[in-house]
């Protein structure tokens, strides 16, 4: 089997620490690089989270640090979900795996330039990066296979009643890539608001007992922890991983193509996905939208995913 | 038992229809006037339909026309759904009941400055009527019981992929509405989709055998052709019911407070009622919104409200 | 000659107030009515200071108390520039002229529909009551010869860079009546800006002598004052007496046609009028806009116009 | 006297190739390189017409290619003015100038962070390419002397009634750039249209008689021709060397100090430049606004730029 090669662009963030974790060792993806944004926490955080997981995972792929914030608008962080560190809860050791020096967009304008055609883009923060690279050299675009986010919402947002975080943190970012022409599979909160990390599932994963299921036990509780806090709720949404998990089992995820297009001139809807899932609109599909998500499939690609470790520890 | 006073604001429009037939015979319901706006047809369609419906309940309820159009945005008509009249389907006796002189807009302020504050306001239309009561004399806003409407969504529209028609057809009036601080119940998309009337439902209705039924059965079995040929549905959401059976059993809805912010800036996402189902803004709630239905008592309370006309033939 | 007639609709306000006395008592106008609206102040400050003027005029003509506030947005008023009565500096007697029953929105209506489509409507304050009156009755629109108005600006505001005070007050209200299809004399800032208010200007005025000239002093004492404190200048634009002006010597003005739309979306924007005085858009024009004005006739106009007073003191 | 070191982005154009004459050999600038953005033409036009510019001026700076669209909106040019070359009118020889292999974004950021402070930007196209290099690499914004622009207006636009060409071909790219809190000049439409170039400018610029005021007279030639087509005006503005004319020196420009916003949300204002020039919004100063220019002194820097081309014929 052909490995599926990708570039991981992510804002860690305890889930997209998870999916890391994920796309670091699965045998059928291989990992080109992981490009970091401005997100969850400063991009300062957040390329140190990246370069911590990827040392724990004993992973050698390259970490490119990107955009310090969004394109247009004012930057915002999601501090109160993912702490003062952007990953908070596990106790990493010192950090000796390196930050690339290439910038991120330009190691993605360079590395799809040089393919054949068969790179996929996975992003799971603001697509900032992506959108930077696609105005500065548009002749990448024909060279992605195509994009698959985490980010957006058929129905509601989790910013704002209309948005969802890695879309209203850079709208104009998305609709950049929303409209570049190329396949786009949309994983919104519609579906990763069932992929919901409980008490029973951190249990369940800390029973693997290798490396990567104590980086989840400890990503995780950190997590529940705040979303307790926060929302009040017993568990949290895993949203970043979904990607991963689609690419790795497609038949994970439920997709309707849909026309979508971004929200950038309104106030209290900026960001808003707003996906014509009737087909109200008459205009022709621009993206395949996540729908519907087996939950149970999910939780076991990731179990899977995190078993992969135990090897390291024989 | 009081009677809950009532003013019904429609453009009927078929569902409109079966909401007059609920609201004009209920016992718990004191049906003050019908006021009517263009929506569904235009208001020369609307203010016809709405007496052909009365005419036809034998009911004797005063029918005042309203405003023409919205108060700021162009006007659109839903004529895809409801037909060249607005009504198609039913075949009527010759008009006889008359309209009254008095436009709908006065006829609200000055029964609600009359009235003892015990009116509720029931829109299953465009809300520009009450929208422009409220703004030619804001001292009829203390005397508004509360505000039912069928109208909104707080996930997806039904005319684009943000906004459902009440509320894009003219978001001004909307938004002075919410905005008036009285007490709002808004039935929307996300339980009127629910309702939906099947063919077994115009079946099970027709059995009634009464003059009612008989025009139930005549505007769905047309709603229910028309749904067919505009989306490919065997059946259609009856929305604008949804208002009366609350008022005559509350019990069928489940409803949630939330803060709800109409836009009015966007424009690809115009007339999205932007609720806080989560709380994300932390706003106070402005609107009691319908989170969900009791499908089965709602097509009882339907029943026993058609039922209430075989008195008529004894 | 054949009268003008006109309906004054206005926020008085100083400058109002100075066109009230020029409309009141020209040989050329028949003042129907003067209706008043929430602007520079209160609606119960407006509609009292619009019968102490005529009060002191000893006109007849009666007032019509409006629209309290805007028809979508918040209220503003113009307390920095009127002071807290809207009508600072001169002490008026004890009022005794009454205030009609009728909403100014139903006298509108009610004189437009008997009319013989020979009404010029003035307004110098936001233009909601209008605009009410041709959504609740658009049948009043053929009936209106034209509408002149103190508003807008083809280069800048003077509330925000974009918008001027009567526009942005109620940017809908405006949009509506410049789409209402009848000729339409815009007088923007861009003419009532030369239209400045000197302390030479208010010693001419006061050498005429007369009840009308003694107003006229006191009102533009307390106006003088006030620029000088807020903007730091000798004198202020009289911008509402220029519609009148106009309706007594067109000459007065040099108008352009041109296609204007106002903002009603943006946030920084909103309530620019944008005037396409280079026909950019190809679209056809919607009004006259005055581009010039002559002022050294403007300021006979008002001379002559105080003059008329003095036949009270013979 | 120290040179005044720039890099200059621009869309050649007319008005753009006289901004590259004038800098390319006046003694108090030292041009770093010309940079290129799509805007007056295509990218591949502009950069082309800048190599033959350059060419023509025997002047070695290095040209880079950049952004070939905005970064948001839809690409707009200018081509009813500028032609279908974006510079028709000369002719010039075989083009043998190279273009730079580095991307124009990549030249600005390096030689910025290269630098001791002491580099002005002087942009007189879209400001995309600024905009990306800020993005990517904000340390560059303290590296920035000052940014001193053709673009915006405070009064009218000449695309729509609100807003300039420059801007509006990328009003987020503006956004960015103005809000970057370097010391900004902005030469808008307010002293450019005062900047036109009639027949007898071209006449007098003609007797001088050199290469340079050769290509001045083929360039204003056709640019006359195609004001009069398109406008009915005998001559044009000639906005762009309005900008290097200020550097050479400054006494021509009248500035003052404004709150400058770009308007990025509205539809018809979009890309309006809102200065407040009167302080009404009352926040800090965001960039000096040319509010006159000294007409005669522009053309005798011009004649002078001209004149120093006449070395090169000895």
């Amino acid at each position: 089997m052909e490995k599926t090669k990708i570039i991981l662009d992510c804002d860690p963030g305890h889930d997209d620490a998870v999916a890391i974790l994920l796309a670091a060792r699965d045998p059928g993806i291989e990992l080109l690089g992981v490009t970091v944004v401005a997100g969850n926490q400063t991009l300062e955080n957040t390329q140190r989270n990246a370069r911590k997981v990827l040392q724990w995972c004993n992973c050698d792929v390259p970490v490119y640090a990107g955009c310090p914030g969004p394109l247009v608008r004012e930057k915002i962080i999601a501090a109160d979900i993912h702490g003062s560190t952007g990953l908070d809860g596990p106790v990493f050791p010192e950090l000796t795996k390196p930050l690339e020096n290439e910038h991120a967009v330009m190691f993605m304008i360079r590395t799809l330039l040089e393919s054949q055609g068969d790179i996929t883009v996975v992003t799971t923060g603001p697509m900032t990066n992506l959108a930077m690279a696609i105005r500065l050299e548009p002749r990448i675009i024909e060279k992605i296979r195509r994009i698959v986010l985490m980010g957006g919402s058929y129905t509601n947002g989790n910013v704002t009643p209309a948005a969802e975080f890695n879309i209203i943190a850079d709208a104009e970012a998305a609709h950049i890539c929303f409209g570049c022409g190329r396949p786009i599979v949309m994983v919104g909160l519609d579906v990763t608001r069932k992929a919901l990390c409980y008490p029973e599932i951190v249990e369940r994963m800390g029973k693997i007992g290798n490396r990567a299921s104590d980086l989840f036990v400890a990503l995780m509780g950190h997590f529940c922890r705040t979303q307790k806090e926060v929302f009040g709720w017993e568990g949290g949404p895993l949203h970043d991983p979904v990607t991963i998990a689609y690419l790795i089992d497609p038949s994970v995820l439920t997709l309707k193509p849909m026309n979508v297009q971004i929200d950038l001139r309104s106030t209290i809807s900026y960001g808003r996905t707003n996906c014509d899932a009737f087909g109200y609109l008459q205009l022709p599909p621009t993206a395949e939208v996540a729908v519907d998500i087996d939950v149970q499939r999910f939780w076991d690609i990731v179990e899977t995913g995190l078993r992969r470790y135990s090897e390291d520890d024989t």
